[in-house]
């Protein structure tokens, strides 16, 4: 049994001024995460928009990540291409490369149906020669319900794993209940940063978080501490993430939020590949200050377990808060 | 300080042959649950139907409950009327009565925007003589966002809390944020059972929950397993109640699931007021054994706090969970 | 056969000073409404916020409405009550009075499966000795499917119509095509205005529309021209009639907007039931010029049917889409 | 002036056994496409599956229909790719072949704000040297709401037209009553075939059906008939057009029941690039012979513009209607 499990970074991908990958802007941000307690990397993840690069350039980003993390931690990579024969082509030169697993969003622009998404998890599960988790998503991509996913654990060893963003606790308990049982080595893990503690205290095995490339120490200082049975700690820890992940996950398009974040760690990762109107770039400048605030102190007094609480002033949580929630 | 706290049922109204509200029963019913260590009950819930009842027979309902209650537990009156001024005169009457709190759910079948929903519960809040707490349930009413979540709890001392039933965490979590450092009255209770276990230890107070009116012993481990930081045990009953939630809330109307969940414990508690087809009466006939057998399970394993697992083997559970989930 | 049609009009109720049912002002606006040529009443409907009145209040409302009119319109009353007792009582009472037919909203707060709205008006319809007609909302009610539509049309004969407020026009094309063929005495009209020409044009009846109770000569044109085969006519008066729905729909809570539409012809019909904040009041106040100037410039120009063109500057009607537009 | 009009053809993309783009395939269907009359052909649209294929493959699906239309009707070629810099450089070499416009669905998987909507546009419209097109599918991508239509349409001069596949009626007269008196030059089409005659009547210049490739012959009777002012016919055509609709809409994974409606034609395509179950590949065989007799009826009798009436006996299309709409 190999379960994966801890927390995979789906990091930023870099661009330099022309718009082209910044590969070695890309290595020294993976080293950074290493060093800074990541369990794993995920590129080609939604945070890393792999939808808008090329075949080319994903498959050149999955390459360099592979080769600088230099097997100090697992490597999950995003994998889905523009339909099946592409795809299964991408996971086997990911697996080739040495890749722990592939990650595989269900089909999206179009909506399929549930034997729709079966059947095109199927066709990959049972030609590829590497592991592979499952990417729900259902916000940006075809739902995958909960008995699909319990079919194909049933049906496909290949597949060893579930990344649920939905955020839903239940529905991640009623997948652990059903699959937990014949398959001691499926990982569950969530893409939800809201939600990180308690899916984790609910049984999950790990995350795929955004936050997890700006504030590295604190999504890693969850999950340790529900795993040492902290669940205070969590907790404590869990509500000084979530109004991170708010402000940054409501800024501009997603993911511009995320680039501000890791600005606020000195990262410079270029402006991403959304087009944004003067009004968005003007609303990001504004909120950088904001963000650098909610960053700095996350990362000078909770991370250290010295059990150091938070002392960000409740009235400016409550402020922030309220004003994100009005945007949402 | 006296916040609203434990677990609160909302529980089912019974009738008789003729269509009526049977108080006899209510009477032996709410003595059943008193004695099985609820910590409240809340008459006129979605679970009580009180749409389907009149105005004359809800009030004659929470009369019949505080004179049974007899000061044993609290009681949290479901006080919605066809408008603010009925309203406010049912919240008047139940207050007389010796209510700890009403309940008032969000105007529905119009859905109000923020503002308006804003100014219903401004507008009775400010007139009252009781201690209200506030229904959010946006599948059946309009929603009450966060924002105006925190400004009724800011400007109204008379709104003492929240009961949420839309199982969201991080939602529980952001009101908690906002509203926990400036009233320590003020309770935040959960309506979706799917959740309990997580909110509780999220840090809401209780759970005005259904399933405790079928299994109040499971729903009160519960509560006391998070309150004493039992957490493995809290979540191990936890997946013991989800099943349940799930094949009662699935099975015909709502709330004829928990009708038969109540049957299991020997209470039969009439037909209710909604009309069934053959169909989905056969539907439910056919799932009473089911139903029967979760909730013996439940019964007579997990309640006795000597730590005896749930041994329901876990192929069963797989099997209702899965074919639960394809009804959904 | 004897089908219902034209333009059915779900009247606002008016209310004094003291938020009483203001039965004088009542019975003059349903004057002023048949003599501008309403097709037929409707008491008790969504515009007359049934739900804010007590079943009392709703069962004068109908007997004012039919006293007042005097068999000179047919009356559909809206009949729903809190339950199925209830419901059947109140339709026999109203058929008693002579109402043309009732309009039972299917069940609302819970969300009814389609197997429980086809017991629920099998129930009634089997029961009841008045016509009765289906009112499709899903926006506030459980949905009335296409299926369950034509199962009620088979098999009970006291089914004769459905008023569609979905403004769908495939959906009210495909109940057309299945149901016209058996039921000739059946009627399909439509409760969403800014679909109304082209749901005649689609083979509809009538429309029972929240703007036949401000602007009546508009809606009757729009019918009449319709019927006449004047399709050009239609169409461009419904693009006169499409900027106000959205102008009055958009302001303050449902019907407020349709009570500032209703005082620009000179009826001030109260305050409405619902509470509105400051902030809503403002805006409401605010726009009422707007609507005046809407409102005129139609019963001025557009009615008279001597094919004079609206001449609202393209760039006001520009101004005023956008800006509704953007609060949608 | 040279306003898009008509009816254009989202087509199919033909395959070989091999799961390659069969061109000799995709040149035969275009001469037959074109020989019964449609105004345009629409390349890589949803039904031609454009995210399925490689952007190789798409730039010489392009290159094929316009060497084969050579010039005998216009071409709308879908360039929407990963990013915004690859979506110039197809539309430039799109204008290049000689296309009337390309059409750019809004930015897919990740949900954009209006904003994020606008600015995309924008950057496009402002760079490339082609008429643009937008494509506004809120079920698929980022909904392109109607402020953000009127604010292109007023800014850029190379936005000449919507195509709006939301099928709602209302919001096409919103945008027609804004935009057209600014811009005689933009055309509004409509991509929900089930609306498509009253789209038309409504104001619409033409449509983008996905029927169209199946029966064009119908829709291009439908769309004469409107221009002709002859309504009547106009909607009897449409009530023959809606049930096609639904039934290929419905049949397992989009477009796969258009490619069956196809093959009723005597065009295979080959089996399209989203895998099947083995269960959807069964239902698609089953409703083979369906969508045969409703396609023959079709082609024998409505086309001939005699006058004769479809004489599908009217309870086959009840039992149609309500089969489909059980599914749905």
């Amino acid at each position: 049994m190999n379960r994966i499990s801890g927390i995979l970074t789906p990091h930023l991908t870099p661009v330099d001024d022309h718009g082209r990958v910044d590969e070695d802007r890309l290595r020294g941000y993976i080293d950074w995460l290493i060093e800074r307690g990541v369990d794993g990397l995920y590129p080609n993840g939604s945070t890393g928009e792999f939808v808008r690069f090329t075949a080319a350039e994903r498959r050149r980003i999955v390459e360099v990540v592979v080769d600088q993390t230099a097997g100090r931690v697992p490597v999950l990579a995003g994998a889905a291409e523009a339909n099946v024969k592409e795809t299964i082509a991408a996971c086997d030169a990911y697996g080739e490369m040495g890749v722990r697993a592939v990650a595989i969003v269900a089909p999206f622009y179009y909506r399929l149906s549930a034997e729709g998404v079966y059947a095109y998890f199927r066709e990959i599960a049972d030609t590829v020669s590497v592991d592979v988790t499952l990417y729900n998503i259902p916000l940006f991509a075809s739902p995958i319900d909960v008995p699909t996913v319990i079919r194909l654990a049933s049906e496909c060893p290949r597949v060893v794993g579930i990344k649920d963003s939905t955020g839903d606790l239940p529905t991640m308990m009623r997948m652990i209940a059903a699959i937990r049982p014949m398959r001691e080595d499926f990982a569950f893990l969530t893409g939800w940063d809201a939600s990180l503690a308690l899916m984790l205290i609910a049984g999950a095995d790990g995350g795929t978080n955004a936050t997890s490339g700006v504030v590295p120490e604190l999504t890693r200082a969850i999950h340790r501490a529900v795993v040492a049975g902290e669940i205070d700690d969590a907790m404590r820890l869990q509500y000084q993430l979530l109004p991170m992940f708010d402000v940054m996950l409501g800024l501009g398009e997603f993911p511009e939020g995320f680039r501000a974040g890791a600005r606020s760690r000195g990262w410079n990762l270029g402006p991403g590949r959304v087009p944004l109107s003067a009004q968005q770039r003007e609303a990001i400048a504004k909120t950088q200050q904001e963000i650098d605030a909610l960053v700095n102190k996350v990362t000078q007094q909770s991370v250290p377990k010295d059990g150091a609480r938070c002392d960000l002033p409740v009235d400016t949580l409550e402020q922030i808060v309220q004003r994100i929630l009005k945007q949402l």
